[in-house]
C-alpha cells in the first residue's frame, strides 16, 4: 500500500460518511432491493468466496490455529445457506427508519414528535467469522447506516471476497457501494485508527474476547456498544415451584455452554437448599457439570462439590462448570448478583408475587427474568429479527441489539408559523 | 484535607453508588417526600445560603470576575424563589421509573417487555450557577439517580451551603443523604478523577464553554451527555409564506441572543432573496443586528451587510450578529446545514409538503423544525418539565434532556417455567 494506514482509514471513513448521507434518506424499497441484489451476488460469487475461504482455512491450519477458531472460520455449505437465509430475513424485517412517534400538540401550538433515524456510520470489529460480515452489513443497510467492517485477520481473504460480492451488487443499485466497506489490511493499527475516527464513525461495536473489548473501550474516542461478559445467575427462591426450578436450572446451564446467556452461578435459598441441591446435583452429574460450592453447599453435597473461591463468583466459565451458593434470603441474592454479576441476564424462580416485583426492580441487569431460562436473552428469542451484539451498558442500547439499536431518534417540530413568546 | 484528591473522589464515588442502589428502588412517594423536605430545608437555611453566596460574590468581585459571570453567580431573592418553585415543579412531574412498556407474549410463551430504570450515578460538571445545583439534584432524585455535583469554583461556598441544606433534609427521610453530594474542593484534579470513576459513575453531564466540554469528552472514561454548541439555521424556502418567515426569522435571532437555540445563520432561497432580504434587513437593523453575507447577499443588500468569511458559517455568535447566505435550492441548504451546523436545531419555512418531508428526513440535527422558531427547542417548551442539558449526540439522549434522559430501559421476561428448546 502506498498510503499510510492513517490515510487509508481516513479515506474509508470519508467514503462511509458520504455514503451514509445517501443511505439515511433511502426508501425501504431501495434498501430491500439492494439486499436482494447482495443475495443474488452471493449466489453468483459463491465459488470465489468459498475459494477465498479455503485459502484462509489452509493458512489457519498451517499456522496451527485451534480447532474452535478454525470451525468458526470455515464457510461450510450450511453456513453459506445460512447467510442467504439471513439476508431474506432482514429483507422481511420492518424498516425502523422514519417512524414518527408521540406526535402531539404543545400549548404553544407546535406539534412535537420523534422521528427514528440511522446512527450514520457503524464501525464493527469482530472475530474470524465470515458469516458475521453478512449479518452486520445487512442489518446496517436495512437501518440506513453505512458500515466499516474489521473482521479477524485470519478471515481476511474470505471477507475481501464477500466485500467484492456485496460491492458489485451495490453498484447495480441506487445505493453507493461504499455503504459496506471491509478493511483490507491485517495491520492492527487499522483498529486504532478506526476507533478514533470521530468525524466519520458514530458508533463502534466490538465483539470478541473480554481483553480486546476492554482495550477498544479504553482507547475509543467514539461511543462503544459492547458487552464484556455474561456472568448470569438463577436464584431459586424459597417459594419456587420445583417443577419450574429444576428444568430451568438445567436448561440455563446445559442447553449450550459457550454462550453469554448461560447460567454461571446458581443461587439457592437456604429454605429449599436441602431439598433442591441433592436432586439437581444428580442431574448435573449426569450432564458432566462440575459444581463449585460455598461452604453451605459443601455441607449439603459433601464431596460431590468442589470448594468455590471468591474468584469463582466472578467467573464466566463458558463451559460445564457451575458455581453454587446458598443464600439466606432474596436480599442476599440480589446483592450478590449486582456485585459479582456482569449486568447481563439474571433470573429468579418464585411463586411469590411481591418478591418477583422486587427482584424485577432491584436487579441491575440488561435482562431480568422471572420463572424462565436465562437462555431466552437473545435477539431472535426477543423478536428483534437478528442481533448485532448484546449490550450490558445502560447508555443507548441495552441487552440484545437489533435494528433499533443502530438507530437514534430526533425531535421534529411541525409548526404553523409559531414564534416563542 | 488529609486524604489525596483521588481518595476523596473514590470515597464520594463509593457513597454515591451505594446510595443509588437505595434510590433505584425508592417509591414515588418516598422521592417526592424527600423533594418536599429539601424544599422546606431551603426555606429554613435561606439565611445561611444567602450569606455563603455573599462570600462567593465578594470574592468574585475582588477577583474582578466579569459582570456576566457575577450575574449568574448571584442568588437573588427571585432566583431563590425560582429554586423553590422548580422543586415544586419536579415533585409534580410524572415518575418515569418502573414504567413497563411493550409487554407482550413471544411464541416461546414468555412475556417480554421493557422497564424504565435509573442510570445510577450522574456526575454533573457545570458553571458557577448555584441554582443549577438544585435543578440537577432534584431531577436526579426524581429519576432515582444519585448525583455528584461539581459547580464552578467561584460558587463553592454557595454550593456547600446548598448541599448542607439538601443533606440535612435527606437525613430526615428514608433516602440516604449521599444521594446528593457536592465536591467540596476547588482543586481541578477532582474533575479529572470524577470523569474516570468508571466503577461508580454511569454518566457525565458537562455544561459550560466548548473548550471545557471538549476536554472533558476527550478525557472521560464514562459516557458523556453533552452539546458543544448551537449553530442553528433557518432556511427560507422559495415557497415560504412570508407572513411566517418574517416573524420566525426575527424571533429565532432576536428573542434572546445568548442561548444555544438562537439562529446563527439565515439561509434564503435565491427565488425569494430579492424580495425577502431587503425587508428583513431593515427589521434586523432596527434591532441592532449586524449582518454578514455571502456574495449574493452583498449584491442584494450592498453596504448594509458585511462580507462573510468561511469562518462565519461555523460560528455560534451568541450575540446580535447573523450570517446570511443565498442558496440555489433546498439541497444546497441541507448540505450547508449538515456540513457547517452543530446538529442542534434547524428550521425550514415552506408551504411545500414534499420539501418539508425531505427536510425532516435529511437534516441531521437533534431538532428539525418546520414553520416555527428554533427557540422552541428546550425542555420546558417540549414539556419535559425541566432540562438538565441539551444533547447534540445521537447516542442515548438527543436534544433537550429531562427526566427520561437520566433513565435507561432494561428488558424484563415474565415466564411460567419456560425453557429454551
Amino acid at each position: 500500500m502506498q498510503q499510510s494506514i492513517e490515510q487509508y482509514m481516513q479515506h474509508i471513513g470519508k467514503q462511509a460518511r458520504s455514503a451514509s448521507q445517501v443511505l439515511a434518506f433511502a426508501s425501504t424499497k431501495t434498501k430491500n432491493n439492494a439486499l436482494q441484489a447482495i443475495h443474488d451476488a452471493l449466489v453468483a460469487h459463491q465459488p470465489q468466496i468459498l475459494a477465498a475461504n479455503k485459502i484462509d482455512m489452509e493458512r489457519g491450519q498451517s499456522n496451527q490455529l485451534d480447532a474452535a477458531l478454525l470451525d468458526r472460520l470455515e464457510l461450510t455449505h450450511q453456513r453459506f445457506q445460512g447467510m442467504l437465509d439471513g439476508l431474506k430475513d432482514v429483507i422481511n424485517l420492518k424498516d425502523p427508519i422514519g417512524e414518527v412517534t408521540d406526535l402531539a400538540y404543545r400549548p404553544s401550538g407546535i406539534q412535537l414528535g420523534k422521528m427514528r433515524v440511522p446512527l450514520g456510520v457503524v464501525g464493527m470489529i469482530y472475530e474470524s467469522r465470515p458469516n458475521v460480515t453478512l449479518e452486520a452489513a445487512s442489518l446496517a443497510l436495512k437501518s440506513g447506516n453505512a458500515i466499516i467492517l474489521r473482521g479477524g485477520s485470519e478471515a481476511l481473504e474470505s471477507n475481501k471476497a464477500l466485500a467484492q460480492a456485496i460491492q458489485s451488487a451495490l453498484k447495480q443499485t441506487e445505493l453507493p457501494y461504499e455503504a459496506v466497506q471491509v478493511i483490507e489490511t491485517a495491520d492492527r493499527a487499522a483498529v486504532g485508527e478506526l476507533i478514533t475516527l470521530t468525524d466519520y464513525v458514530d458508533v463502534i461495536i466490538p465483539r470478541g474476547g473480554k481483553g480486546l473489548i476492554q482495550r477498544i473501550t479504553n482507547e475509543a474516542r467514539i461511543p462503544v456498544i459492547k458487552h464484556l461478559d455474561g456472568n448470569c445467575h438463577v436464584y431459586v427462591e424459597a417459594q419456587a415451584d420445583m417443577n419450574k426450578a429444576t428444568p430451568i436450572a438445567i436448561n440455563a446451564k446445559t442447553h449450550r455452554y459457550g454462550v453469554c446467556n448461560a447460567m454461571e452461578t446458581l443461587l439457592v435459598d437456604q429454605a429449599v437448599a436441602d431439598q433442591f441441591l441433592p436432586h439437581i446435583a444428580t442431574l448435573y452429574e449426569e450432564k458432566g457439570v462440575e459444581l463449585r460450592g460455598c461452604e453451605k453447599t459443601q455441607h449439603i453435597l459433601g464431596d460431590r462439590v468442589h470448594p468455590a473461591t471468591e474468584e469463582d463468583w466472578y467467573t464466566e466459565y463458558l463451559g460445564p462448570i457451575l458455581a453454587v451458593k446458598v443464600v439466606d434470603n432474596m436480599n442476599e441474592a440480589i446483592v450478590h448478583i449486582n456485585h459479582y454479576g456482569s449486568h447481563h441476564t439474571d433470573a429468579i424462580i418464585t411463586e411469590n408475587f411481591s418478591l418477583a416485583q422486587e427482584f424485577l426492580a432491584r436487579v441491575d441487569s440488561s435482562s431480568v427474568v422471572i420463572n424462565a431460562s436465562t437462555r431466552f436473552a437473545d435477539g431472535f428469542e426477543y423478536g428483534l429479527g437478528a442481533e448485532i451484539g448484546i449490550s450490558t451498558d445502560k447508555i443507548h442500547a441495552r441487552g440484545p441489539v437489533g435494528l433499533e439499536g443502530l438507530t437514534s431518534q430526533k425531535w421534529i417540530v411541525l409548526g404553523h408559523g409559531e414564534i416563542r413568546q
